[in-house]
């Protein structure tokens, strides 16, 4: 099976994702700087989630350039990914109009957690396709950001019903963390080219 | 007429169903639990036609990847089998948002009825152009499984009055019973691959 | 300027339509019959502007088929064709919901007739691009299908506030001749293909 | 990273965009003129934003067009633009339903500013890229054209408190000014090709 449509369809998937969030922003009643004030959280979580989404969309990108071949596994998998993503404008929509409510927040890093835990999940069927020895496998390594990450979102969801804002923080900093792009297999081509 | 275009096509709108699905989840007024508890069936309802659309792509891949040549029944079987699953988020909503009472049960089971229908269509009409010979006619053979995802849609509709549980029950096995994509399509190209 | 990326923006755009229309079908309140047959009108009205949206999509395909270059009077009637598609959405759930209400009705034919005049003024910008001996100069021929066609729309609209079942009769009529697709480009180009 | 995946995301965002502001054309109550002509401004403001959105495809087009090769600056500098374009729907909705008050007319002149000044860095991500003697950097120049664009909705953004007439006349003025396609690279390109 070939890569080319998997990826045409997860663009197509993301794509819309990311974009009909802004339906979530509801045109407020009233003209005035009044009418938009309350508007800032649900803003904020749009902003958030635009970010997040561009995040996976710029890693997947990677990770399905260092696939050749696709099998069920991997279909399934990436549809995996798709599902948990796919809630996002969901909880954005939530989180933001509750004003970052202590159950939404938490959600809404569930939602996270779930998508970093199906993008490892994708991430494995590739290697476990293209062996141990992989181009891949390599770059990945133990890949200790990936971890980092998932503990962060488990942190951020138990810390919503304390403080929301933190945990809001920390799905900040993961962001941040993940911004540029995974580097790693980048260089793990770079190496592959260069000359024992 | 070439293929590629109608792979792009039937792929951008099979992504925007899948997506927009997620603006029949409605955002609850309310954080706590109580107010997240009656979205469960919605949210059922929206896990199930995920995998179906899924499924649906899945298998299409497989159906135009063993077609050459696209003219104009092809063409028009291909549109009908997207009006069906165009009326997915439609039935998935109306099933989700009234606890899978009967006639809207009933009326998601008839989607899926008629999705299957002009899949099969589709199927017929690729085997129809490259002749009862061709690579696609034996590797679906006499579709067994086809007809019996049929039947208990048929069978599911009728259930939906007495019982809509058991109804969504004969829904879900279908879907497992696709949720492996169709081997048989790759069985017979590696047949043929191999020397007589 | 490449074809290519005209064409994938041109599905892109055509395949949201063609599905978001499915929004405009709102999930009724009630769960029996009763509850579902006010729906009627605005399901009729998916379904016409489904096959229409469907025909567009297909006859598109063939006219940039026949299509060398792009420059930017063909970009911006390109863009104009599918302003009038976009439209489609609206009208379609004003129609249905109003019941074929003799304004509604009109309206949904106004935006028939100017996706037809935009479709033709498309053509004309290709044909202004390969020449008036080009092969798709050859195949529209004196279009007389196009030109009926735009006459039956005003009909259509002018009979709207007389009876406007039977305006949507025209527009029906109007979708069954162009059903199937527009062969003259096909047989055009095999006619070009044989020897002389 | 190559640069076909960049394009067809960005084809598909914009592709969503500009069909999804149709969702904010609601359907009236009423079937009669008087039910229209309150759609009049959200329509004006629809027309508006459907030219931009397809002012920006069209350059965004060119200005890949120019491009070989895509690093982590460029496509962050992609999806900044894609944000500030993924409002659109939105200020539309709200300059639309509000009859162009002045508050709503100054934020979307402000979206209108934001995807500009978003456009001209990912311009100059692309350059710093390619060096300062590239195509693209002889292509736009000093961008007199685009530095006027951000000053005319500076302008209209202070306008629109004294006279939101005023404000979208600048708009469509600006709209009207890059309507047609940039030509610059399209003559750069063609002095590259002449022989020297």
């Amino acid at each position: 099976m070939h890569k080319g449509r998997l990826e045409a369809f997860s663009d197509g998937v993301i794509a819309i994702i990311i974009t009909i969030m802004v339906l979530e922003l509801k045109v407020p009643h009233g003209t005035d700087w009044a009418a938009l004030r309350p508007l800032a959280p649900a803003f904020s979580s749009y902003v958030l989630s635009f970010v997040y989404i561009g995040i996976y969309w710029n890693n997947h990108h990677h990770l399905l350039h260092a696939t050749q071949q696709v099998g069920g596994r991997i279909l399934w998998s990436n549809l995996h990914l798709l599902f948990w993503q796919s809630l996002v404008p969901f909880v954005t929509g939530f989180m933001g109009e509750n004003r970052f409510a202590p159950l939404p927040t938490a959600l809404y890093g569930f939602v996270l957690l779930m998508s970093g835990v199906s993008y490892r999940a994708l991430q494995a069927a590739i290697i476990a396709r293209q062996g141990r020895g992989s181009l891949l496998a390599g770059a990945v390594g133990r890949d200790f950001k990936g971890k980092l990450s998932l503990a962060l979102y488990v942190a951020g969801i138990a810390l919503s019903f304390a403080s929301p804002w933190l945990a809001v923080t920390l799905y900040v900093l993961v962001a941040a963390m993940w911004f540029v792009p995974d580097r790693r297999i980048e260089r793990a081509l770079e190496r592959r080219a260069e000359p024992a």
